[in-house]
C-alpha cells in the first residue's frame, strides 16, 4: 500500500434532503466533519448508501464543489463517478480529478445487463483516456447485487495492466468472501475493500486495505478502532462486537435505517428523509430498531455520545 | 382508444453516434423521416434499443430539441423520460411535455432493486405532480429482464386511479405474454403496447394498442401491414412470418444488430457504432447475419429497397 492510497474504514456518506427532497450540502458538511473527526479512512460520498443515483449529475458535482469550498479536504474524498452513460462518467470523474480527491469509486454502466468484459474495459478505457489526468486514481465499485453487472478477476486484471497507475483498487459488495479473497490474492499491491465491515478483520488479515461500509455512518468509532488495532489481542472479539450491530441493522431497509439512526443520534429529524423510490422507516420501526439497538448494547450509536456531537444550529 | 394515443407500431429509433461516440442528429433525424413515411405508429426516441441510458440526460434533450426543430412532429415523439434519479425524470419529463410530445415513457428508477411499490407510487407520482402539465400523457416502461424493477398490476392500478388522465398506457417488454394480457384485462381503455412484434396479432385480438419493438427499426414495413391488416384473412401468416424474422435476429444481440442492420441498409458504415459497454457487430458476424436474412427471404430489410431510400447526403 502506497502513500497516496485510501486505508482504513471509509463512508459511503448518507446525502441529506430538505423537506422538498433537494440535497442540503450544509448538513452534509457537517456530517462529513464528523466522520473525518472520528476516524474515516476517507469519504466515499455519492456511493450506493448516498443514494447517488438517486441525484443528477449536477446535483452530485453540486455537493462536491460545497464540501471541497468547505474545507472538507480533497485528499479525504473518493466520491463516486461511475454512471450508466459513459459522457457523464466521463463529466463526473473529470470534475472528481480537477478538484484533487484522492481518488474516485466508479460503477460499472449498470443498465444493460450480460455487458461483456470487452465492452466493459472499453468503457473503463474511454472514461481514463478521456479524463487524461495523470493524478486520478480509481477504485471499481463491483456490487453484484444491485448494479447486476459486475468486474471479473479478467476484467479487472486487464483494467490493472493498462493502467497501472490510475486503476488502484476496488471495493468488493458481493457480499461473497471468496470473491474478495481472490481478488486479494491474484493482485497484490491492489487496494481491495470489502463493502462490509463483516469483512473487515479476515480481509485486514488476508491483506485488504479496510472497508467502505454503509454502516459506518453511524458505527464509525467502534470499526476506526478495529482497523488500527486488527493485530491486537481482542481483535476478534471487537469484530465478532462489530458484526452483531451490523446484523440487526440488515434486519431492516439498511439506507432508511441508517438515516433514521443519524436523525436520532444528530438530533435531526430531517435526516430521515429519503428520495423515492425508497420510503422512509416508519416511526414503529424506527422505535423498534432503537429498543434492538440499545438492549444489544448499542445504544451509543444512537446518540448516547450526542453531547458531544455539533448541533444542526 | 382515443385519438390522442399512440397506436399501432411504434419504433424505439436507434440513437447514431460519430467517430468520436458524440451523438449525431441529424442522421436521427433523417431514420426518424424515413420510419414516420414507413407507417410508424410513434417514434419512441430514447428507449432501451436507442441507447438512451448510455446517453447523458443533456444529449437525450439535445437530440429532441433538433429533432423537433427538424420539423418531426412533436405529437409523433414518444420519448424515454425515466431515470434513476427523479430529479432527472422531471426534468426530462418537462422538457417532453415543453415541446408538446404526444408521450413519454417512462421506466422506473432501476438502479435500487426490490424497489416497493409505495416507493415507485411516489416515485412517479413526484414527476407527474412536478411537471404539472395537462397534456403530458406517461406510458409506463416495464422491462423486468433488463431494469429489474418493473410494475405490478397493483401499482400500475393506483397510478392509473391517481392520474387517470395522464397514466394512459405501458410498453410490457417482459416478454411474458401472461402478463401482457392480464394488464388488457384488468385496465379496459389503458394502451398496451408489447415490446415485442411476436406478440403483434395475439395482442391487438386481445386489445393491444399495437406493440414497440427493437426491430421495427428495421422490419418496419411489414409489421406496420400487418398492424393495419390484423383483421383480414392471412394475419396469422403475415405474424408468423414476422416472428421468424425477429427470432433470427434475436441470435444476436440485438442492439448492436439492429444497427449493423441499418448500416447496411442507409449504405453508411457509421450507423453500426454503439456506445460502450456495447461493442459492435463484428464484420464476420455482420455477413452471418445478412447471409442468414437472405436465405431466410428477409434480404429486403438488408435494403433491397435501398433504392427508395434517400442516401446519407
Amino acid at each position: 500500500m502506497t502513500a497516496d492510497r485510501f486505508a482504513g474504514v471509509l463512508v459511503p456518506v448518507a446525502t441529506p434532503f430538505g423537506d422538498d427532497l433537494t440535497p442540503d450540502a450544509e448538513r452534509l458538511t457537517r456530517l462529513c466533519r464528523l466522520l473525518l473527526e472520528d476516524g474515516a479512512g476517507g469519504l466515499a460520498v455519492f456511493g450506493t448508501t448516498s443514494e447517488a443515483n438517486s441525484l443528477s449529475a449536477g446535483e452530485r458535482m453540486a455537493l462536491l464543489d460545497h464540501l471541497i469550498a468547505a474545507g472538507i479536504p480533497a485528499q479525504s474524498l473518493m466520491p463516486g463517478t461511475g454512471a450508466c452513460s459513459v459522457t457523464e462518467a466521463v463529466a463526473l470523474t473529470r470534475h472528481a480529478a480537477d478538484h484533487g480527491c484522492g481518488g474516485v469509486l466508479m460503477l460499472p454502466p449498470f443498465y444493460y445487463k450480460a455487458a461483456s468484459d470487452a465492452g466493459l474495459f472499453d468503457f473503463f478505457g474511454r472514461v481514463i483516456d478521456d479524463v487524461a489526468s495523470e493524478s486520478l486514481r480509481v477504485y471499481l465499485y463491483h456490487i453484484p447485487p444491485v448494479a447486476q453487472v459486475g468486474f471479473s478477476l479478467d476484467l479487472i486484471g486487464r483494467l490493472i495492466t493498462a493502467y497501472p497507475d490510475t486503476v488502484v483498487g476496488l471495493k468488493d459488495s458481493s457480499g461473497d468472501w471468496l470473491n474478495t479473497a481472490a481478488v486479494i490474492e491474484r493482485f497484490p499491491g491492489f487496494s481491495v475493500f470489502p463493502g462490509s465491515e463483516v469483512f473487515l478483520l479476515d480481509g485486514l488479515r488476508a491483506g485488504s486495505a479496510g472497508c467502505i461500509s454503509a454502516t459506518a455512518n453511524v458505527n464509525l468509532a467502534a470499526l476506526a478502532h478495529l482497523a488500527r488495532h486488527w493485530r491486537e489481542p481482542g481483535a476478534d472479539d471487537l469484530q465478532a462486537t462489530a458484526t452483531r450491530c451490523r446484523r440487526l441493522i440488515e434486519g431492516y431497509p439498511v439506507i432508511p435505517a441508517v438515516k433514521a439512526i443519524l436523525a436520532r443520534r444528530l438530533g435531526d429529524p430531517g435526516w430521515g428523509t429519503v428520495r423515492p423510490p425508497f420510503c422512509p422507516l416508519a416511526a414503529d420501526r424506527v422505535a423498534a430498531l432503537a429498543a434492538e439497538l440499545t438492549e444489544a448494547g448499542f445504544g451509543d450509536i444512537l446518540g448516547a455520545a450526542a453531547d458531544s456531537v455539533p448541533s444542526a444550529a
